[in-house]
């Protein structure tokens, strides 16, 4: 269905050291490892009793859910979890089953799971725009020397060093590591506050439990639970299209000097046409711009979620479902290719 | 990756009746009945033998690609027919080789496969449209008696009939149906031009080939090839969203009347929540909200890619790639959500 | 403050033809002739004395409002009429205050007024498509046998016809002809329905004074207010960025054509730099380009409208305000610029 | 033209406090102050005569430039500065004409002159965050011990305590100020390149005076001229669409918590209906909706900005012009727009 990972389209458009994150199984076994904590952390503070909770993180690590009754429950609940607690009870029985998921509530699970799913990729997309640095670094000392045309308003200006293009290039990727260490603190924050956001069946524990669960998945702790408040979710999508568009600008440089009278640029292993078999497209730089656009595209839908009605939207929240992924997949497809173009350039600019 | 067909989401999101068309099988299937019957066209008109035409089509039968050769192949060449042709012809081997595909280029394939599979699923929604009408149209004639509150910037304004509400409603589907007949015939154009457009490797013949082969296809006759023109596809996505954005005009209106107090709407199955098993949810109303915001956000994307410079843009092309498919999808979602949405319907307003 | 009207911009962005409907002075003319119209058919059909009829259509004509009264009590009210039909009452005394306005709603006179506009400057589109039509086809006799490079994925495909590329530039733009005609009669019915769209305070007479009225102004007999039914809105809003796109296309090919080392287009007039007198930029072309993009983000945005709640939305209604001008001012412009680009032209292609 | 400075809506829709920021005026005098300083700061270096520069900073304050010639030479040139500068020679004479604007280009003008115009805005905008907040923790201290019904997915959850809800109103207010004390370094940097981003013309004294222009006029020095680079820009338009965002949030509830079931909350002064004067529309409440999918929609389109081809993008920047200025309204008018409604809040929710 998605270009993500279809069969024919994803080692083009796909990102396979993502892509896994966004499996089923490691949506579930991060919303299982929440539970865990939860537990703990509740029998630590005497939520539940201790014995329940060591059960129920020991009894955890069994638990296959039946995937095909929640995709059917789901139709009905609108979100996952629901069936998920109902079989994850069913399995544990009597009377662990009063004691696991205490207090907390579905967007809890769904909202913390994806958050330590995202850890990992976004400290993948910070190495890879470290790598890119790296490798612009690199250019800079092989070709930086070079001339190049500069062009304003698609016409020639002067001639530049290579040098001067490479740093417009790099300058963006540093910063936009700057970003993302500086929204990581707002956007890891766990997520917990039960049926209402106020945590009301842990009566006064609710902030105790909150900050013993957040220590033990390494998130920040709430000053109350932000299912309505989706800013932080909204600025990482803001950030996804800041990198993807950086690299946009990246593919539409290369494949304007990749035309053919300009010689600005030569790559390796262009991509050919089943008419015209001689032809060498730029295709990697021509993906990097289609993503660009794809993520800019997809900021504007994700703003529209910010209108999160109430106390939980229903509407508003499945928004989120449908756009971060692809947001995510293109960025790092993005990265990825990036890193591909970058590598195919046997030359920039001529020796001055 | 997609909630479309996400394990766990797409029983909520999904549409099982449209998936199958956008399976890698699916879109191989209609590009090689495109060859096929290019072939065929081509054997009629003397282009190319006739009976290495009618060997081309018959052997076709068997050809069965490698997806992983394409997939990766695909990286390189930025669309998957140089691959899917190059195995074709060698499965094919000499002297069909030469005879298969002539004149025709990736594009070809590609846009006019897709139409092949559009022309069902556009078949599939008007007749879902036709379902929605003649369903409100018998909530009318239940309910239509009845009295509801009319709202007016969120406050009461004064009662009404429901079955003014449900006109409003309905009113737009029919001029959906309307719009898509109107669209169709500038949508269901043979793609057809070879590599530059021009049918060039044809000859003087190019258009008694592309005659013929449209007829074959059951398709329009092209003025020229439409590889950069793409009002068409565009227009098809604004269509689209036309159609999620009425059906979550409805699902707003119906998460609304069904608010506690209001007691305008009465609904069977709502969702449940993992805290609070009580709560009955409209999941269907909210999720006809998101996909229409969804689809609204897609068409700005999809827009852009009308700006498809010179002869062949992969970076506009790509783009329609990654959004038209979604935006089908959640067209589709939509009007089976609705379907299930108004089948819930147990009563709308009071008695007057 | 918009770029479409600014002192400095307007020249280069904006459209002196199509900016007078939007002064605050077209759209009251149009909502008081609404009024008069309305008077006369009520009038006519005994639901307000025909006398009265009269004298409301007489006395109008010299009816001048307080614009500084109505800016204040919008901030209230959120929508202009409400004040303004007071001034107009206080101005009209007793007893004609009671008969003017009879049965309507705010709503009825800003989106009747809003197509009173609009049909002459569709029309004026209209006619704008024909002549750049035209235009196309005095290029192409006279360099349509001269050939020019096809490029495909930014790479040199083949040399074809300037011919050729025309007819790809001239082709949607007949497809937006016929597409403007097909949705007008969607587009232009009356809107008339009073506080909760049913005319309830006409009694059985509404649909006698709404088909009177809507002959008055020559809009269609809408079989029901369309008050909360935005798809002929949001249908129109699609097809001008659908013609923006369409020029934007023609733009990146000029300004890629014209690309200093390819000599595939000579314009006259290109635009100067502060810094480099020499150069000759493609400022119409970029214009385009930046034209079409923009109607397309905006898209995104009225298609949200679609989901208009209730019987009125204060906030989808708002939304259409704060989107649908700028998108036709920027059409507007985008047909104005393009008349001017293809007038530049000197050449296109070279003689084979 | 713009509902922000309509002469009937911009009191519904505009914010006289940030309106004068983008009179031509406003916008002339911060180009202008630029080049006074650019002047003094050549001469303090000796790229141009002393004497000179301080005979280019008396004599520009006398300057009064020729709007309507700026007007009709921006068709032509695609940028005001052109024209501007051409006038501001004549007006200096020779020699100073030789002297002024040395080294810069039109980009540096404006986009430089832009940020001085934007710095006391979002001063304004950190202010009237910061009053909101004050507003909201006034609102706590009166009825933050009332309970409220908490709703999710539009169903009635459990009441909560007022002070919850005020408590997910403001806390995202308070990051929107941390986040704009974070970008406004990468954002407030001088814009100083020179024809093709390099400063060419001032040898190897470019960073000198770029870094003495940057102190002067309180901006940061880049290390390189950002004219491709707009990551700065759009970020702000991302933070821009949260802040609003937020408050669209705000204004959700508050419409829903109004309806006239629940009496959640109590409003002073609803607007009115010119059909029925007794209503009391939410209309502050639906504005803020509005604006809040306003600036949604438009990220998208200026997202599309980072794709800013070679060194300096017409088509790019002019989408910056048509996009920035009015997401910066929409901002000022929702911050003006939320104070207002916090004002009318005569009561939330009921004593336990």
């Amino acid at each position: 269905m998605s270009p993500f990972d279809h069969p024919l389209l994803s080692g083009l458009l796909g990102d396979d050291e993502v892509a896994p994150y966004f499996l089923a199984d490691a949506e579930i076994q991060q919303m299982l490892r929440f539970e865990q904590e939860l537990a703990l952390a509740e029998g630590a503070l005497g939520v539940i009793p201790a014995e329940a909770a060591q059960a129920i993180a020991g009894e955890l690590q069994a638990f296959v859910p039946n995937y095909e009754l929640i995709r059917r429950a789901t139709v009905r609940d609108g979100v996952v979890c629901v069936e998920l607690i109902r079989q994850l009870r069913e399995f544990l029985g009597s009377p662990l089953d009063r004691h696991v998921h205490f207090g907390a509530t579905s967007q809890d699970l769904v909202d913390t799971g994806l958050l330590l799913r995202l850890r990992p990729i976004l400290g993948l997309f910070d190495q890879r725009l470290a790598a890119l640095e790296l490798k612009l670094g690199g250019l800079a000392e092989r070709f930086g020397g070079n001339q190049v045309m500069a062009r304003t308003r698609m016409q020639d200006a002067l001639p530049i060093a290579v040098g001067e293009k490479l740093q417009t290039w790099r300058a963006p990727l540093g910063r936009h590591r700057a970003r993302l260490a500086q929204l990581s603190p707002r956007l890891f924050v766990l997520q917990f506050g039960g049926a209402a956001g106020t945590l009301d069946r842990l009566g006064d524990r609710g902030p105790q439990v909150a900050a013993r669960l957040a220590a033990a998945l390494e998130l920040g702790v709430p000053e109350r639970a932000w299912h309505s408040q989706r800013d932080g979710i909204v600025e990482l999508a803001g950030w996804l299209s800041l990198v993807s568009g950086a690299l946009g600008k990246i593919g539409a440089d290369v494949a304007l000097m990749a035309q053919n009278r300009f010689g600005d640029i030569e790559l390796e292993g262009g991509g050919g046409s089943s008419a015209m078999p001689h032809k060498s497209n730029p295709i990697a730089a021509e993906i990097l711009v289609a993503l660009a656009h794809f993520n800019a595209g997809l900021t504007g839908g994700i703003n529209g979620a910010l209108i999160h009605e109430q106390e939980r939207s229903g509407a508003a929240w499945t928004l989120e479902w449908l756009i971060l992924p692809q947001m995510i997949m293109a960025t790092g497809a993005a990265l990825r290719t990036a890193q591909t173009l970058l590598g195919q350039i046997l030359r920039i600019g001529r020796a001055p």
